[in-house]
């Protein structure tokens, strides 16, 4: 008979919980124990072993692969202890590995063991090893897509019930889909984690996501939504990580993650609720997408399990790598400053309808070098206010931004959003 | 430094020119020689060695991977002989693989060496090895897909350009997307042996490709498109395979290719052009979607590059293979037959106009079980004939081609086209 595959995992939440169930099946893979913060929680699942000292899991000589689905920074120094105690790792923590992924990958490669992640970008949907093996042979330019499922859904009930944002959060909180603290997501910080993730991948190079400009969708309005729509557009939060050639430095990378104008001609501009997408753009594949479920209990366990099951089927013996699984890079990428980023803009303008109005705008555009490629005004409203909308064409970020200031030294005149155009 | 991974390249057509010029960067890899039918055909590119003996290649002790591009059943024999001589194989062949892949998978594991096909379905999309790795924890229920970029672009352009099917066919072989004789691509050939090959791997079944019900688009008329989209549906080229239960049989296999009415609501629908897309079913992940390039020079050439790439840096030694690209199972499908499925249908109605001839038609659905979900007759030509819409709720494949049958026997009506419903 084959050896067991051992297990500890860490965590036992929603995805542990999912994971536990996934594997109940599966007799050549063995759940040594489980390490868990509160012992008596209740849990619709029972496990054999369970602990509250997770360090009983990472020292137990006897577990070959460590399962770490409980999130956040704390497990850090767990999973330091469990590799250099030569235990394989499979992690769904995005947060960790954007912040310290370049030290546990430094130091899982001297300790000859892996690190599998599939789960911590865009849950059930295969992309990490993918990208690591069937399109190994690709020099990517681009990658983009819609990494969090939490935001996608508030803004596709805003468009298609045309609520407000906070009507749409209080639904997905309802829903699950939301956490009682929403930050994390509606402030981007999810997103902008899986993107570092990815553009590492992607890009071959280590990442700082202290670089990453990132934006969430708390300032998007309904009014937003609907005037986009007129426009052929949807507004979408989306992750993306470019490669620039600015002054011959080709090697710069440009990665954000903020709400944009997608037209409706392209393909995320289709992707509803909270379903991820992820579209990759590099030579000779041309352009690839990805789409599925970026979270739930069962899709994330997916991902999970199939990490685990490539660790059992590959790496028969310890000290056995999947070369393909080791991140061979040390060199951090140049990030380009948003600032000195190129975009096309949305401009949602409140202004006190006078003669002169829509000049002074033009103006201010004028003088920052910025042409504009749709203005629309419907109407005075009672007040004598007037809503304008302004779609420019392609322009600096810092000039944009010069533009909205000298355009607003006019007390009539205010910017009340500006979005980006992709 | 590290030992060079020894290429042998059968074939040097579009995807084989496009593979030489991808490794063409690639130091660590080294073609050692490339077999070709024609010695005397001019290229655009040049390789070192050349042979019109592809035995050279296949019996060089020097090589340690063939890659076939040849495509076509002749290569049979010598990939037989590469295997047995401990040579890794790296194939884009779908049609060797549909129909004697079992046979080969077979001698591959007794000499202990890999078979790595990526290209052979879908082009650029990673597929098989994500199925193999990422999404091995899933038990798959459905996978469907748009297989076949040259169908696909036809019926795009038929929409788009309300041209007819033979208009069309000649622009996709004047663009290199249709060959001189397309039947391959037209009749359905060429999405059976992929369907065959992605259920072989989804439901760990051989399959016996002769019980692949396939009928492919030569039938589809611009007035059938222009029809289905007043009901709201797209014609699309779709295979599919998904698991029956029927009288407790849980492992029946539904596989076949065919012309469908996929609702505009459905993914499947906005797939334009020679793009693919591949949807699957399946338990932890839900539902997951591959869309990218399926043919062409480069994003083929990705595939087969991320194969060699894989076999090189995952399979250090000889005698050392990737345990999830071997083929363990050795029992075939049970199919079911077509004439047992369920579906729903779309029947395009030529009639003379006379009272009664609704009437008929109610009456041979209500003989045979049949539901109407809709009914259209818009109107009467000049010749007191007039063409009336029926779409069906789901009956057997059987009754409604006796129902057809049964209202052909009145001289007045005709069934001119019967295409079935997604």
């Amino acid at each position: 008979m084959e050896k067991k595959l051992k297990l500890g995992i860490i965590g036992l939440g929603t995805v542990g919980q999912g994971v536990v169930k996934v594997l109940s099946g599966m007799h050549d893979i063995e759940i040594v124990c489980v390490a868990v913060k509160n012992l008596s929680k209740k849990r619709d699942i029972s496990v054999d072993s369970i602990t509250d000292n997770p360090l009983d899991i990472v020292n137990n000589p006897d577990i070959d692969v460590i399962v770490e689905v409980a999130g956040g920074l704390e497990v850090f120094d767990l999973l330091k202890i469990a590799i250099r105690n030569k235990k394989h790792i499979v992690t769904a923590n995005k947060e960790l590995l954007a912040r310290h992924g370049s030290e546990l990958f430094d130091l899982a490669r001297k300790n000859n063991v892996v690190i599998m992640y599939e789960a911590a970008v865009a849950g059930g949907i295969p992309l990490i090893y993918p990208i690591k093996t069937s399109l190994s042979a690709n020099v990517f330019s681009e990658v983009a897509g819609i990494l969090n499922g939490t935001t996608n859904y508030i803004l596709t009930k805003m468009e298609e019930e045309n609520l407000s944002y906070d009507e749409c959060l209080l639904k997905a909180q309802q829903l699950g889909y939301a956490e009682t603290n929403p930050k994390g997501d509606v402030e981007g910080f999810d997103a902008m984690y899986k993107i570092a993730i990815l553009s590492n991948i992607v890009f071959n190079k280590r990442i700082d996501i202290g670089k990453i400009y990132h934006e969430g969708i708390t300032n998007i309005s309904s009014i937003d939504i609907k005037l986009a729509d007129e426009f052929g557009y949807k507004i979408k939060l989306v992750a993306q990580a470019k490669k620039m050639c600015i002054n011959q430095e080709s090697d710069m990378l440009d990665i954000r993650v903020h709400p944009v104008l997608v037209s409706k001609n392209q393909s995320l501009a289709d992707i509803k609720n909270a379903t991820n997408a992820i579209l990759l753009k590099g030579f000779p594949v041309g352009e690839v997408m990805f789409v599925g479920a970026g979270a739930g209990e069962f899709p994330t366990a997916s991902s999970v399990v199939g990490d685990i099951l490539t660790i059992k089927s590959e790496i028969k013996e310890k000290n056995k790598i999947l070369p393909m699984t080791v991140c061979h890079h040390s060199e951090y990428a140049k990030q380009i400053n948003i600032d000195d980023t190129v975009n096309c803009y949305y401009l949602r303008i409140n202004a006190v309808n006078t003669p002169g109005t829509i000049g002074k705008i033009g103006l201010a555009c004028g003088k920052f070098n910025i042409n504009l490629s749709c203005i629309l005004q419907k109407g005075v409203n009672d007040d004598r206010s007037a809503t304008i909308i302004v779609i420019t064409e392609e322009c600096f970020e810092k000039d944009i931004n010069l533009m909205i200031k000298d355009v607003e030294k006019t007390s009539e005149i205010k910017v009340l959003n500006r979005i980006r155009v992709m």
